[in-house]
């Protein structure tokens, strides 16, 4: 968690979320609302258990998502964004925005590979 | 460059750029227009000179940014963003915004510390 030196925003937010399965993290939690890790690790393919668990341990430190015990017959361990990690909102939105293009780019490059 | 299955905008912007230091580069490019390579390593201080060399590379074969020669006297390499590039301004100024807060807490440690 440095800045280098660097006390501009940009940098000090990606101490914060400045890993790509950080913001993936967020991104889920933004789309679903509370979930449990296994609800986190099935949209997160490919993301190691233990990187899980530690950037949910980061995310927490930092406040950008909460823990809570879910009552029965849930009883589970359920992860939110706090209100502060709802203000990332619009950097994943936009962020994704800008991907979508890519995201064409892919189907269509998929298409073509199946014919 | 992997998306790990997950047909996102989010997840494949951050295959492009969802590295800290390309973010950073883009950064600094949005604020400094055309830059040249010792330009770009002294605005981020704690980047190795061959992670700069290669996250310029990975930015050019994406089509963020563009490097193009400097007629003399300045005879050098420039880099810009493309206006792919420049697509991006919305992403890092929300995180900017959302990092600002950081900034200010570092302040005050500091200043706290000072005393």
């Amino acid at each position: 968690m440095r800045s280098d030196g660097q006390y501009c925003g940009v940098a000090k937010a990606l101490d914060v979320v400045g890993d790509r399965w950080s913001l993936l993290i967020v991104r889920e939690l933004l789309l679903r609302d509370a979930c449990r890790y296994t609800d986190l690790r099935d949209g997160l393919p490919g993301i190691a258990t233990n990187l899980l668990a530690e950037r949910l341990r980061g995310l927490e430190a930092a406040g950008v998502i909460q823990r809570e015990a879910a009552p029965p017959p849930v009883a589970t361990t359920l992860f939110r964004l706090t209100d502060r990690g709802q203000e990332l909102r619009d950097a994943i939105h936009a962020l994704g925005r800008w991907g979508s293009p890519l995201l064409a780019d892919s189907a269509g490059e998929e298409a073509i590979q199946g014919h």
